[in-house]
């Protein structure tokens, strides 16, 4: 994990927030590269889940909404987590943690804890112009802005159930213990969809859970399970619910939910269908964990390198553009306006530093795909080489066809 | 504007936020065409300010950071509107906002102001675990980010100067009267680039001025100007400031700001690069503000029908495809086909309702750009008829070729 920590802040995928003020606890910044790959993740997200299906429609609802709607929603009351607080030295954990309670037990003699209390999760912001300000709450879930915006979306798209609404975007909790680098952090990205279906309609439950699961393997992601919610850890309202988990270096680890909540929130905010309450299957993924087990899978060290094994369409560069030597202007202007022709349809970086070599080393560790080499050969026949950063292989592509070789392997 | 402000919500542009629960001044949702639309204009900046340039990366920092950010920065004690309350109705108003100061002095026979105070405009958010709670701020602006993580940036790239940091996102004011639709809110999207130049190379402010000015024109929005500000109404560390504004219906309006900061900030910081401190060129567009003049400019009256003229690259969907009637299954299933495949490239919609006509004029009113029909010399000849939504002609693309057709149009 520290590796991944070190290369994250090194090449530009993840920094501290804050950093130059010594940082702040639970809140990260996506550098360069890290921009690019968690978007191409939110991007294929969308794609697959609004542009390619006839039943979903998007939304982006803002982060504050009314304090009545985290009044309905029950969040006020029970969007909670048992807190404790050690005895000796006055330092809080979250009673339900129990490798970091243990964990700091044993730095004490003789531990003693508080009994749990429940410690509200929403995060307290104050708007308004006149003293007092008033209450309201950044939003714990996205989930609520959909729900809220269920009358609006069926009358302006005149969609029928079953229909899905899909939404991406920041939430916050004031977690008890920030950890695990980006895992359990205070400020994060969710991307959800919420399914409307007809009472008793159970099926959608099983049909999503699927796809979840199979769009993270098409992504080329490894080490998952299912993990269904026992009865007692359900929400009560929850009919059925199951985690996709990921085997990260701290243990299996939730990264996104498939709940069943029945009717359970658009009788809250009473909201109905026609003559009914529909049913709703939601599946909540975390943008950022997400990129964090993607990047956790990827990362490989052979004996000579290390690799990030994105999948081509997650990777932050798509094309790396060489002239084989900086100090040949006819090497250097071909490989400049390949880099450009290039550049108009991809995210693609240039390099003439050092030998190529090491150039090879530094794309494929940030999980460049491809590299185009511009060689002496070139000059003749118009043809560069190709390196596949997963098999190091190389073949020789007609300059002519380079952009439709690029976007066949990303289709 | 009300006709804007009814279309966006009548066929799910943008929605008031928590509308069922009496709405939230300030807080805008966007529907399902509405986040289409928004995601064109950031992919469309993103494109051209990022990926196609060698001398620019991305970044996407935390909406809450360290406190200190912002004592250093200036914004705790400067981020301040002058404001005035009315003695008779004890309404409060900004003070320079002279229109809506008179418009209220109107509805009292002897208006009197008390004296302006500075009000100050970050958004305090309460973090942590012990009571009581830590005060930290909602960005007031997403610049802030890009310099606290400028080594950050420099060290991962090695980008040499000059070059630009670019970014999008969420930004928050507690405005003091919010107002004109989502021109003036309390949570917005901004899409700021600051560029890094020496000290004294002063050139690439006016190249930053007519490069964004350039831009908004290439995707077709009309009605522009530069308002340079006055000495007396800069920031006192802004060397110069200029404005693009855009001719609302409330009146001459900023949208863009290219400022020339100088050192200002990184010294604040205290940041250098190499032995001295960069000037910083910054170009800071709000997101949700030139979507609103988009829709505006593109919002058309004819005699029979309602016309968004967005760009083709902006339009929240780019084609729309029909069966010339609903109850021939043979046109059903090759205009199905159709769509299923444009869906692979194109945000698409489909629409077999009605007649022919009635579906021209509901896609014309959301600006896509294009309608496809399957009629039964389709069934002959594998052609199909494409309606342009700005001319209202028709020709007839062979099916094999629509993708192309499509992309070519988008390029």
């Amino acid at each position: 994990m520290d590796k991944i920590v070190a290369l994250a802040k090194r090449r530009g995928f993840i920094y501290p927030g804050s950093e130059i003020y010594g940082g702040i606890a639970g809140f990260w910044d996506y550098g360069p590269l890290g921009v690019e790959f968690k978007k191409n993740i939110k991007n294929e997200w969308w794609r697959h889940i609004v542009q390619m299906r006839d039943d979903v429609v998007g939304l982006d609802a803002a982060i504050i909404m009314n304090p009545k709607v985290w009044e309905a929603s029950g969040h006020t009351k029970a969007f909670a987590d048992p807190l404790v607080e050690c005895k000796a030295c006055h330092k809080r954990f979250r009673a339900d943690k129990t490798a970091e309670i243990e964990e700091h037990a044993s730095t004490h003699k003789k531990p003693q804890w508080t009994e749990p209390k429940q410690f509200n999760l929403l995060t307290e912001v104050f708007l308004g112009i006149t003293e007092p300000k008033e209450k309201a709450y950044l939003r714990g879930e996205i989930t609520q802005g959909v729900f809220v915006n269920f009358r609006n979306v069926v009358d302006s798209t005149r969609i029928k159930i079953p229909f899905g609404i899909a939404q991406i975007g920041k939430a916050f909790r004031n977690e008890i213990t920030p950890g695990n680098f980006t895992f359990r952090s205070r400020e994060f990205e969710q991307m959800e969809l919420e399914y409307f279906v007809k009472p008793g309609d159970d099926k959608w439950f099983d049909y999503w859970k699927e796809e979840r699961m199979g769009w993270y393997k098409s992504l080329g992601m490894n080490s998952l399970r299912f993990r269904d919610h026992e009865p007692h850890e359900r929400a009560h309202y929850a009919r059925f619910a199951t985690d996709i988990e990921y085997e990260a270096p701290f243990g299996w680890s939730e990264f996104e939910g498939i709940h069943h909540r029945g009717d359970f929130d658009l009788k809250n905010h009473k909201l109905t269908y026609e003559d009914y309450t529909p049913w709703v299957i939601e599946t909540s993924g975390g943008v950022d964990r997400a990129a964090l087990f993607f990047l956790v899978d990827a990362y490989h060290e052979e004996e000579k390198r290390v690799i990030l094994k994105l999948h081509p369409k997650l990777a932050p560069v798509k094309v790396a553009v060489f002239p084989l030597v900086a100090n040949k202007p006819q090497l250097v202007d071909k490989a400049q306006s390949i880099f450009r022709e290039l550049k108009k349809y991809l995210i693609v970086s240039w390099d003439d530093r050092g030998n190529i070599g090491k150039r090879y080393l530094a794309q494929d560790e940030v999980g460049t795909p491809w590299c185009v080499t511009v060689d002496y050969a070139t000059l003749d026949d118009d043809t560069v080489t190709v390196r596949d950063r997963d098999t190091t292989k190389q073949e020789r592509v007609s300059i002519g066809n380079l952009v439709q070789y690029f976007q066949e392997k990303l289709v």
